[in-house]
């Protein structure tokens, strides 16, 4: 298998996606501007493509120049970003291929969510998401749920920060595995994603797992892991021939 | 004023109810139940009641003793116990007097509910209640909930373990003040409630306040303050003859 | 029901004081000075007026030239900010309407007081403050407290940072419901409002509930519901004709 | 719907395992060893089976005999019970269903990793196990690992007390789901779980998602969630005839 | 120096009070009744008394068993006990001597309060206390702490559980040095003696320093070190004859 | 009693020091640097002097301009500052008044031990200091030590950051009462003054008092009254007319 | 290698010493005594001896009846038990051997320090032990350890609960490496170990490392490992015949 | 023995090296660029060279201006810096010498796995090193693991953040001590490195003991000193002439 050794910065996986079934991201936080962009054009070049999450305005000036310089399209997904170098092809969106849903609580939620479906559209996932459905406002979750419902998604990512109630309401009315994602978002006595965390893993309604706070690249691979399996089943047992 | 002194257990404040509106409740744990059961005879022959909390069964055999040895009616309001003294008279429920409503979340939460309601009750309240009401079933909630904002409720004392969502739920339904009670149920991280009282704290919706875990007994006396202030100024303006 | 969006900033909500009786309030941490700016004079344009909390010197500098140009009025409240569009009227102050009490323990806790005050104001209350009155300079306190229960306020706000001891000792005088709100004035052990919140929540005192660390604008919400509600009752019992 | 009451005691749901595919399991700690043998009858009367989670010896005692008495057959799952309604049938395991791997890294997590196989079994689930596989012994990781894989596991749940460290090590060798169970194991700084929750959360490897301390009941029922919809995926491929 | 040894018990040191001022304490709890009866009679017959400190209902019976059958005087000071042997003295309090107040908050915080005057006592301090004087009922407060201040008490020691604001009321009120002591005495978050702990730490009056949860002990020590220095000083000056 | 209001900024106490015996401290952290130097120059016209707490750079340049240009004395104590008034006149140390000792175990720990130092100084306190004395190099301790008692201080102040452990040493040394004052130094667990803190709360050695992480201010004032207390009591004692 | 299956109860390794050179440790917390009791002589007969932990009355009782029956002989080591079976031989020290000292700071960490002697004499190390030498009297600690130093020990255990500042004090005054073992001695904040462990990971002397709360046997395991490779050493230099 | 004065700034100590085998390093945090150059100039002066850790990117401009213009050699270690006076000398490696291996888990590891091979270094030991093999990639980590041991290194320090689950993992396979170092790798619940302490405190795998939180130094050191102290065994048994 292939490493690709960066200088002392980091020895990249390109080839994890097809060996794990989930790309290897760059994490920017406390990476410098320029070696962030090093690193992403190194991995968009060696695999096709690149991710990076949680980047500043800082990292996203030199993300969008070294693309550029390499012939690379840029692409935001909330604080995340992806380079496709030039001539690579992405996987595509195909009935009754893997298919998940994204619901986030609040405006402030949509950031970790779109590192959701970054994660899970590179893999080859169908994403539909629904944004600023909070508990405090319940009328506007019921149609963009059932729509999700209606089109059998394989998985829920449920992003949510404050109380973090979302995940519960939707697990109680739901029952495809719902993977829950506590946001920093909040203040005070249960700030910085506490309680939502908690109240998520307290949570009453069956079939909810949880991971940590704004992670939704996390989230995001998982939900695509048990898609691309599901799709996989469904493609196997329709064109049953040996592997 | 009179201050009731009983032996060095505790020096007892029968007025209080007139004085300030609120009774004083005799806190059983860490009392034996011997203490407890002479506090709560003393008190009910001095204010014509006596309000314990949190008793558990050994405190309730010896309360349900004192109370047969003193004539006095004993009632059960969760983990909560009223005596009543022989011939001592009760605030009777009257259209446009004090309302609220108590909600609790699941059948674990009903001891702290049943509390925050001998409270209410005995300041004069009517109270209405609708328990295992939580966010997993959401279905179950809609219709208790418009029959007591059709009664008109002056406040809402919403109680739940766990996650501890349904207040934030309530809050974005209701313009109704809503006074949140996180119970100890629930276990591991986040438990004991914690992870309630947190997403309590954080909750998104308007007009939300809490209290401590547990303490029935305080949210049933602010939500008691509330609505004998909404009743007083009901009967004032309706006969407003100068006090 | 309206809802404005304002491009992927946010989802704004002008009716909501009318509908719920709690106006919304723009949070200011975390959005740049131009988006906070923007979010605020297309609120004030659809409702009439804007809120904006926690607002620092940038973002007041941004609402401040904002405000000038859209020709709207521009005051401070502490922390918060309130734009009032040209023309757009306020609710006046009426004898036997709404009212309500905001005491401040220390000088350091007159910003969130403040922004208790803004949000009640907006709702039609009338509020009388008393800033700097903290326990220990217990003789500072009498006189304002005198004067807001002669006013018969519905409700007191009370705010505290440090030992936040404030909450407890008006408990214990008055009978009007408490709303304790600590702050993130401290240091060290307890610091960031811990020792505060941790101190109201287990206060002796009863009638007292209990808002997150600095959330000035939830108990200025809640109190505010709490009085338009007895003010309601005082209204239409005085001239009980049906709605 | 069914909702079956049980005097004060519970309100139960004999059908949720039809309409929400995981069944209602009633929680054995703070009750009574006779209410939660009534709760058990009573269940197992009304839908075939009853579980119950995390009895103690005082439980055991009360439920056998009142399985006995009933003529429902007993089963013990680490501290989790099953009774089966005499003549009630359960699902059977076949070729291509639902299928899961479970791994305990101790002996002390087995009576939690056999919660997660009662749920999942009753859920029509296979259940591969192998207990006793932790990281300080890694060679006897190895052969149950691979054996589970060969048999196409749809999902694995790992269950470990102490560092929890063996759902990193599993996460980092295989491509399924992985659905991390911290058990409360341990002692001093990081007892009772905490250690191992934190470190599950952390984990380096990629597709792990996390239940709260203890909860076996609930990684049980997500694994089987994921498990029974992808086998309902093969099965509909197989055999496409509209629903 | 003697030093004691009881088996391998402990090895007491009898002259603790002599050389350092501070007599050394017996702590009761983990230790059986047989055992804590056994040192006490010991450090009863080298020292001239012993005390013991939290005793529970067990050790109290073991405790008043041994001084009877050694002769020794047995009394009682809230959870603290002291064993006076047969024809020991003890210091008298003297005009000018040393003194301080214990004032103590609420009543279950007295068990504390009276272990800190045990120890004064046993230093020859004179002890003034008054309990049940916390801040939700401030009348109370005024007279015994002018009373103390009359009496020129070289120290106060004040005692509060729950929120623990009366260290920093009385704090404003005097000059004199204060000790504060919080209680375990409370529930719910800041339970434990927490919300105490760290509002004495945080509080804004000067003056003030903190002793660990429940440390009667400590701080009564420390109280009687200040009172007898200053007595020392006392003495000294209006007999200035070399030492 | 004078209150200086000092625009919105504050309201200052002048004849603080006089009344309780402490004088008021103008905290800089949270303050702009114009404001300090502000309310320092009302400050110190009103009272004679100023002094200030935990400044840093900027606020330095902006008070010694201010001083300068009111001509008044700056003088700097670890991150404590004092500004005294052309022509004021400071507390003379004489023979038999108040003193008290100032140990820092660390480098680091003496910003602190300074502001200790500054505060009883101007209580009129003679100190003598002892710094970079911690317990991995106790040889350095033992003659400062000495000293200090020779001189028959009234009180000892021991500073100490990383695991705080000086004042356990010292208290099983002297007899004296010892004011423990943790700091914020440290880092990983433990860090920001917390093991220091709680290791002081347990210390085994009697007669030790704590105040809050890096309050060397506190922990100076209260050592200061018990001096001037102790020094009066001298001064009395030796010419005892009636005050 | 053996593995000794113990019914469902354990999986025992009775080579561990052998192949790892520590042997494997029955811990007795949350087994039953008969269980205990089992295990231990299984344990003996297959090793030849077999170490318990954190006993307590009852498994006491157990464990000396289940020796006696088999014949073995049983040692007590403060809260440890060694089992050694008719006829097995124990390593003995030796000139030159492997050495280490253990201290502890108070008579209630000797529990804990004599589970660390358990270990390392069973490994063959010659352990020296001085206890009750805290830092509250540091005069007693210097001759036991100048002792230990004379006679080259190899490794220090050094146990400590309360403040845990023991360490820190040997820390500076040896260059021996030192194990420090935090005790769960102590209460309120910090209590449980808590202030100990924080004060030893942040201990200002060089060459410490540290185990978790009361894991006397962890410490006694990693120093009897050094001194056994040191031993080793010495003995392979001695004589350098190729192994 | 020397102490160097600089200023008010520290008090170096150039002969530790020498008298207890570890050197003083200077930690850089919140000390100056300036200050921290000086400081390590004249440490490289007074003992040959000197060590400084956790610099950051203005400190490292400044040492190395410092360096050149001192003519010291100057090199990176991670985060920390050696500098190296001019004609000083190094101790060599040699055979049969001291000999560590340093494992660390990520690439974001590395900075604190590199200072402790400087401190180790810096006292005469050979080092070997591996980095980058984590458990979520376990065939990493064999090869390296094996040569250190073929290497016969006398302890193992192994750093991880995250997780931190290698030092358990290296814990079952070797039987070497090792030291185990979390660092603040990570982030949400369990971040700042707590996950990572915890789980190195709870590890199952025997002869394990840690260090706090990014503390190389401290891992180094110890490491050192029992390599230093086992080489010293092999040297005296082979040429046995007494000292």
């Amino acid at each position: 298998e292939r490493v690709v050794e960066v200088g002392d910065l980091a020895r990249l996986d390109p080839d994890r996606v097809r060996r794990k079934g989930v790309p290897e991201v760059i994490y920017a936080p406390g990476k410098s501007p320029a070696d962030t962009a090093r690193l992403a054009t190194v991995m968009s070049e060696a695999a096709g493509f690149a991710l990076v999450s949680r980047v500043d305005a800082d990292h996203d000036e030199a993300l969008a120049a070294a693309a550029a310089a390499a012939g690379a399209e840029y692409e935001r997904f909330g604080s995340g970003r992806r380079l496709v170098a030039r001539g690579a092809s992405r996987p595509q969106p195909a009935p009754g291929g893997p298919a998940i849903g994204i619901l986030a609580a609040g405006t402030s939620d949509v950031d970790v969510a779109e590192e959701a479906r970054m994660v899970a559209e590179t893999m080859g996932v169908t994403v539909t998401t629904a944004y600023d459905v909070g508990v405090s406002a319940l009328h506007r979750l019921a149609e963009p749920l059932a729509a999700m419902l209606k089109d059998a998604v394989d998985a829920l990512v449920v992003v949510a920060g404050m109380e973090g109630a979302l995940p519960s309401v939707v697990g109680g009315l739901v029952s495809a595995p719902v993977i829950a994602v506590p946001t920093s978002v909040g203040y005070g006595a249960g700030g910085g994603g506490l309680a939502a965390l908690l109240g998520m893993l307290q949570s009453c309604s069956p079939g909810i797992t949880v991971v940590n706070i704004d992670n939704g690249i996390g989230a995001g691979a998982s939900a695509g892991l048990i898609a691309v399996r599901a799709a996989a089943a469904r493609a196997r047992a329709a064109d049953p021939r040996p592997v």
